[in-house]
């Protein structure tokens, strides 16, 4: 419908994620009304991304270079590795400064579903850093959702034979959110990992 | 929080309209793992665009080249105008294949709300356009709410010493939409607009 070039672009912007056709065409009239050098930015930041950003060899993460900026940090403890799902886990860890180890990105989670099985997930990769048996703890920080409670599942029965503290992040209520809002399995899970106060 | 490039090209991402950081950060993240060729489909399209679509000098659609296809069309009656806010609304009336005049885009609508005056619209180019007295009718096709309307209203006073046919597209009822659901401004504009069936 619209002249070619302007249609091609609408295409292209409509096959990223999350953006329908509507948003698709509101995105190429914003572009090309915007300035030739706004234009310029974003397209040399998507070219930089592709230029530059690799998975760090060692844990997945996203990286400037071979290994990335927390396996490289020497001050990170090396003996703490806390598995993830995706890059934007590894942020969001981060971000609470709770964490001072190393992380492992599996790069998704167990779905049968969507056709993901272990061999899909960079296990193995996972197992080699076991292997030399200097990590002393594994945090499988995996989404608290049904693929994610699968991948804890399958985790801890593979690693059984290997001698190493496995642990996995409590589920409970969210801080800061009302009880009655909470749903069933939150809080059953609440009362399940119920602390005592008065020890 | 993310390496240096990742978060540049998630920026930029975020400041597309419509797009949240969540978006932007999924997009990036897709873009991170897609294949370079698909990265370069979508520069390249960037690009494109910016290299060769322009506004049409005569109508303000968008063109590749000085004029748009609409205006360069000698099929298209030039006796008839429809003034539309921007270029998609050229395309939603071209979709219904019910119109084969031709347009004027304004670039927008009468809005102090956002400073947006006549001055800010193509109206002096439309009032070129009427001068030889070769147009017979124009259609106003603003949008349907308080800055479309606001819009028509100024157009029809400006137009008051010209001779041509002014309309304004009907309001009412969306067809296939259900009478209970319409707004009852709609449902309003549905009465006064009411058609004599047995005349």
């Amino acid at each position: 419908m619209y002249e070619g070039a302007v249609q091609d672009l609408i295409d292209e912007l409509g096959r990223l994620p999350g953006i329908g056709p509507k948003s698709a065409q509101r995105i190429a009239f914003h572009l090309l009304q915007a300035d030739e050098v706004d234009v310029k930015r974003l397209v040399d930041s998507l070219l930089e991304v592709k230029a530059k950003v690799r998975f760090c060899q060692t844990c997945g993460n996203i990286a400037q270079g071979e290994q990335c900026r927390i396996c490289v940090d020497p001050r990170r403890d090396a003996t703490v590795i806390c598995v993830v799902e995706e890059p934007k886990d590894v942020v969001a860890i981060e971000r609470t400064r709770e964490f001072r180890g190393r992380y492992h990105v599996l790069g998704g989670a167990i779905s049968p579903m969507e056709g993901v099985g272990p061999d899909d997930l960079s296990i193995a990769a996972l197992f080699a850093r076991l292997s030399d048996r200097s990590v002393t703890e594994v945090i499988i920080a995996t989404d608290p959702n049904l693929e994610g409670e699968a991948t804890a599942t399958y985790l801890v029965r593979a690693m059984g034979d290997i001698d190493v503290r496995i642990t996995r992040l409590a589920s409970g209520l969210p801080v800061g959110g009302d009880l009655e809002y909470a749903d069933e399995i939150t809080l059953g899970r609440a009362f399940e990992g119920r602390r005592l106060l008065n020890a």
